[in-house]
């Protein structure tokens, strides 16, 4: 950020002038008349002659409400930018917003220099009038494609949270976020306000949040409109904020009068900021107290500008100023009337000069360069991101002399390796957790950072590992964690989300719309890519032992490979030495959503940290130790599994078949990403045709053991040769509360059941082995009558090691059940 | 409710004497002791006998840090409703509060009522330890099985919306909703505070939230608890309360005092609901004023009445307290004493007689029979339900004399319909709606009901269709729905929830734990079945034309069908009347999710409204109408159909093929249930095979037009044996801004590439018409064309109608293209 001054300037001397803001308010106007011109026109964008019909769109899509107001807000900002130097991130937190950004990009000078084709000219505005809410053009709302934003304005709730994620580790920076008051009601945004507690004064930027109190959405009024003054600022208050007011533009206010008495409401409010900023800097980090930050209630009229009423019912000032006031301008003379004389009431003659261009004075109300808005490249996080010095994991992997001899909390493990990550990047690295950091085993990190926390400190006896800057955020809200972490990520740095597998569905819908920001981007060009989102999602649904019921879903996999196959990965490292690698990878890696699934629980290292590259790097393989396969020969059956658990029943029920069934041929391949299921047409994963068929056969039964819902096996090889011989088991909803070894037998994923299925599947052991099949189903029984007495696993199930691993196993963590203490929570 | 008597009774005469005091403390002792047992004790139930390693259980899972808190409360408003006579239903917001509910519910009676092997003596004493949180018991949470609940405590922050949704149209019920500070950091509950301007003083019943604010979660401290007490306050004032603050049981405070000042505090409040019930009596509808209703924090420390120091280390009041605080009871002789100390600090002995039941004058604190929380009918919706009156559909329908040939907008119908379904029901049947409810085009409703708001009026003007009581629903927050909705539903009425396709994903998690919640009731004999949640998605993924990528998804479903096949049903009507039939079938369903997508754009009614009932109670048909078979023939080919788009397409692929390729055979299917498709074993609504291959044939290629991702069809017919034949068409992500049939094109599901589908998949055709191939291809290229210079589509696709239909279509609501205004938000 070398080329923007550092920030937090004291107040300049004077207050604006009349001049200035008479230029203020000529900008407004402008983008006002930009914003109007892009919902309605599609040619004679300056008027120069009389409005026509076929000058309006056909089809009339797009918003006005809000876009007013963010022009005014965006007007004065650019004003205070440019007196004060002070770095800024406009979020458009309210709901199709998209035409204002547009427009002061466009006024910035931005919008040309990305996109050549729409010129400082009257033909360019004709460009960037058509193009908006038209085929293939740019939505109605804040987009990839909307310079200088990181927000997409479609689905509602985050913009505190995509704020706060952009304010950490970024000192200089003043995130201005404009919440709707549609969004407020959200869920998300509802809780976000709370993110002033983890934000440090020293370390971090500063979010100003404006609350945009236009009072309508689509078809009603707004909640916190309607809730009068004194509760609207005991809530702010309530929240931690010190609210400023500002009402304007109602009784037909004086604009000029509404501009002078806001510059001074932003002034004071900016002077407030840099007043903390300087105090913090001053004090020692142990004495920061977190400060009532300031914020602004920003009311105005809901579609400002627009005419007062249409057809005799009030428009601007209510909900029917939401959408497109004029929806028949087209078709209704009157109202193209209404439409030409709107758009002349900015006196576009007065904004634009000849050419059709932004005048001279106007513009120079517009910092330069970086400052601009539309062109920080905090918006375009890819231009700022470095990439991570990673402690080499190989230094931290597990010894395995034989497979399966060690055990391990394969997400401890990662925790140690994470622990000097963060120690080499101690300002662009953050870890998320929804108050499962520790449960989720990474308490490692402990040793180098703790949990930013900047509300009250009561005891040092129990606000254990809390610092008033640190590296790990948790916050009980999955859509803060993303939220932040999004944010965090958009503005290049890099980050992980830990969680537990069955809640990350809270979050179904905010991966959805990150994925679908990382596939739009990668078609932009002046777009940068930026760090992947990384998922860790830990106490899986395996191991919900008393949780029952409630804490079992597998299906986010099933959510994220929805998605465009560019931009998501799914791994399944079955063992602390491969979720080494995998994490390895993940961290190194750009413009993906990575999920990775880990058990926390202690679980056998199967390979060497050597024998995980490779196998991660193949992404699933031939398990040679584990089958009893004889070169030259073809397999009889093949095993094949994925995530630690299914892996682990898998190797057990290989390893009662080289006991039970000698001579049996047995292949044994372990799945890491799942992605190579998939076509290679489809992935860029994806195993060839051949490859899969070499690995799989296309004629020997596959009994395939899978973390999560069957049928999702099934959808990606669906078009392999031998897809009629894979049988899939997989989680079945068939949940309450188990034992672990109770678990996968209540999905009929256990080893007694893998080999029972194996008798069935291979026709040359059915009628020989009926003897063996009974005795499977029986050790099932007393499984199940065990845990029903004691609780606890049968001692030989859950206390099985691999064979060979048996013989040397000393050195082992603990034992593989954990005779205390939960699993979750 | 005719056995319970009428509520908001005056306050007693008298205060509680100590007597009764002391009957609470020793209710709450009581209720203590059962919860540590719950968690620790296998054995020894009533400690008889000296504390033994075996009495304790071999993995000990469960929380204790809630518990006791809960139990206070629980014993006050015990004490409370037999003052007062207040039916109350209590809902346990806290995480794995779920010993708490159990324990009061035995000592109330009622558990041994419901579960008769759990009796009131010391074996039912140690079958109610055993079970819980062992396997196959029952989890560490409130949960379906608990006696009393409506609210699964395992996914957190729905405490509030369920209370809520209970409380409408139940105008004598108290909801008494105790909110963990620590899912009060989730945003669905920092919104759902929110709740207090939608429910009104006279015609719904009263919640009182009552914020347990005991510090920590599992490793780090609350929020809320860190704000102080003037943030606190202001930021319950902010959400329309009176806090009333309760600090006790800290710095060894004796609990009768405690018990003193919570009793005269808790008359306080619940005076004080009495005084607004009665106001709101008294007062005319349109003269009610939200009232300040009150609410209650609850502040005691973290596992109140658990040893204060384990190992030297603080435990009561903080976050060790969370979980299990002597995890290690078991195996350290130190620990175990400590365990037995501080059971027997309850003094079991003088609270249970020697057959171990509760003490006569202990439990005679309880009121009688359904006024004990825990025994409510209002916990058990299915025995308050009543059937919905419905009018009959059919006299709805739209008039169709041929295919096609009326031009309706799906949902407009529906809202018809509808509005007679709410005028019939005006006490047990809401819509719930994102503010969404007019733009998915319902408007019907408002005829006879309005969107209730009971926050501030302004201008009657703008201030349209709102009411203080009514029937609609609206917040912009699908959480607040999705809650709001599901606590209406599991206190016995009806409801539905609308809302755009795309962001229901908002919602996942909140569906995915009401479904499991429908499926272990159903094997819960003393549950009773409830109504239908039933979703209707319009503004789906084929009509987000400026809205772009992020509102375009379909994959709800694809969550959906991960659920268990006994509840769940996804229904895709293609025109307003097989709309209006499948929404007939839902609202009469019980026990089920219901997912219905259907557009709210103009479209074809293609079939009768008789014909409609036939077709959906089929749930698939040939429409032999739109094909062009030759009785005694095999079809050439298939074209199948789910989804009123891809169905739109699919019968303009037949028109073309008819004209341009005369003698093809084509059969036409159409799927509205979409569970028809998947094997009988796998889901009750499933064909079996022969009935499958009968309609689509084993050996003929099967054109799939189908509404979603199109791996859903192969998932759900993977097994048939025509499998391979099938090519589906459906959503592959390729988002942007567009016109109708753009989208459609983008996603090669539109009817010209359906007619090249068709020239490649069937043998006879592929080398013969490669002209036509051509020339389909080329209209591709035309339609594309035609839209980026107009914006809208090529009129002969736009004003294409069923041939049959173009002769007599004379009454068509309006054109298929809406040339102006937008189809979303």
């Amino acid at each position: 950020m070398s080329t923007v001054p550092t920030a937090w300037r004291p107040r300049p001397s004077a207050e604006p002038d009349e001049a200035v803001l008479n230029t203020v308010d000529a900008w407004w106007r402008a983008a006002n008349y930009l914003s109007v011109g892009q919902i309605y026109l599609l040619d004679n964008p300056l008027l120069r002659r009389p409005l026509m019909r076929d000058d309006i769109k056909r089809r009339l899509l797009g918003h006005w409400g809000t876009t007013p107001g963010l022009n005014f807000l965006y007007a004065h900002m650019t004003r205070a930018i440019k007196d004060r130097g002070q770095p800024t991130l406009f979020v458009t937190g309210p709901g199709h917003g998209g035409p204002a950004n547009v427009a002061n990009a466009y006024l910035e000078g931005t919008y040309s220099e990305l996109y050549s084709d729409v010129t400082e000219d009257e033909e360019g505005m004709r460009r960037l009038f058509k193009q908006f809410s038209f085929p293939g053009g740019i939505p109605s709302h804040a987009a990839p494609e909307t310079p200088g934003s990181i927000h997409e304005g479609g689905e509602l709730g985050y913009a505190l949270s995509h704020a706060y994620g952009a304010a950490f580790d970024n000192p200089d920076l003043l995130v201005f976020a404009v919440v709707g008051d549609g969004e407020a009601e959200t869920g998300p945004l509802a809780t976000s306000w709370h993110s002033n507690k983890f934000v440090n004064p020293a370390q971090d930027g500063v979010v100003l949040p404006v609350l945009h109190l236009n009072g309508y959405k689509i078809a009603n009024p707004t909640v916190l409109d309607r809730i009068g003054e004194e509760e609207l600022t005991a809530l702010m208050r309530g929240y931690g904020h010190e609210p400023y007011f500002f009402t304007g533009g109602f009784d037909g206010e004086d604009h000029l009068a509404a501009h002078a008495r806001f510059a001074a409401l932003l002034d004071d409010v900016l002077d407030r900021i840099a007043e903390i900023k300087e105090q913090a800097a001053r004090t020692p980090q142990d004495e920061l107290e977190r400060p009532r930050w300031p914020m602004i209630v920003f009311r105005t009229p809901k579609g400002w500008t627009c005419p007062p009423e249409i057809d005799g019912q009030k428009t601007e000032g209510s909900w029917r100023a939401h959408q497109v006031p004029l929806a028949s301008a087209r078709d209704t003379p009157e109202h193209q009337a209404v439409l030409e004389g709107w758009l002349r009431s900015y006196d576009a003659g007065e904004l634009f000069d000849d050419a059709g261009r932004l005048r001279e004075d106007i513009a120079a109300l517009a910092p330069e360069g970086e400052l601009r808005m539309s062109a920080t490249p905090y918006a375009n996080g890819g231009l700022l991101l470095k990439d991570l010095r990673l402690p080499d994991f190989r230094e931290f992997g597990v010894q395995v002399r034989v497979p399966g001899e060690t055990i391990k909390e394969p997400t401890r493990v990662l925790g140690e390796w994470l622990r000097e990550v963060v120690r080499r990047n101690p300002t662009n690295f953050r870890l998320f957790a929804p108050d499962e950091f520790a449960s989720n085993r990474l308490q490692a990190v402990f040793d180098v950072t703790g949990k930013q926390w900047d509300a009250e400190y009561v005891d040092p006896s129990v606000d254990q590992n809390l610092v008033r800057a640190g590296r790990v955020m948790e916050m009980l809200s999955e859509h803060q964690c993303q939220g932040w972490l999004e944010g965090y990520l958009l503005t290049g740095r890099h980050g992980l989300f830990t969680s537990y597998e069955a809640f990350i569905h809270i979050v179904d819908s905010m991966f959805n719309q990150h994925a679908k920001w990382l596939d739009a981007t990668n078609d932009i060009a002046w777009r940068r890519p930026v760090a992947s989102l990384n998922y860790l999602l830990s106490s899986h649904v395996w191991r919900q032992d008393h949780n029952g019921f409630s804490h079992q879903d597998p299906g986010f996999i099933d959510v994220v490979v929805n998605k465009k196959a560019n931009v998501i990965r799914v791994y399944l490292p079955p063992d602390a030495n491969t979720l080494l690698a995998t994490y390895d990878h993940c961290l190194r890696s750009r413009q993906y959503v990575n999920v990775v699934v880990a058990g926390k629980q202690p679980n056998p290292v199967y390979l060497t940290v050597d024998e995980a590259v490779a196998h991660c790097t193949r992404g699933l393989g031939i398990w040679e130790w584990a089958g009893s396969e004889v070169e030259g020969s073809e397999p009889d059956v093949v095993l094949a599994c994925a995530g630690d658990i299914p892996t682990m029943e898998t190797l057990a029920a290989a390893d009662l078949l080289r006991r039970h069934v000698p001579g049996l041929k047995v292949r044994v391949i372990n799945v890491v990403d799942l992605m190579r299921l998939q076509d290679a047409r489809e992935h860029p994963h994806g195993l060839t045709d051949a490859e899969f068929d070499l690995t799989f056969t296309t004629d020997k039964p596959v009994i395939f053991a899978y973390h999560g819902y069957p049928w999702l096996i099934h959808r990606l090889t669906y078009r392999r040769h031998g897809h009629s011989n894979i049988h899939v088991r997989g989680f079945k909803e068939e949940g309450t509360t188990t034992t672990p070894f109770d678990m996968v037998m209540l999905n009929d994923l256990d080893r007694f059941h893998l080999v029972m299925d194996v008798i069935d599947r291979v026709p040359s052991l059915k009628s020989r082995y009926a003897g063996l099949h009974q005795r499977m189903s029986d050790k099932r029984l007393e499984a199940r009558e065990y845990t029903r007495q004691y609780g606890v696993d049968l001692p030989e199930v859950a206390d099985w090691v691999w064979p060979d691993a048996g013989q040397t196993a000393t050195e082992a963590a603990g034992p593989m059940r954990d005779s205390t203490g939960g699993d979750n929570e």
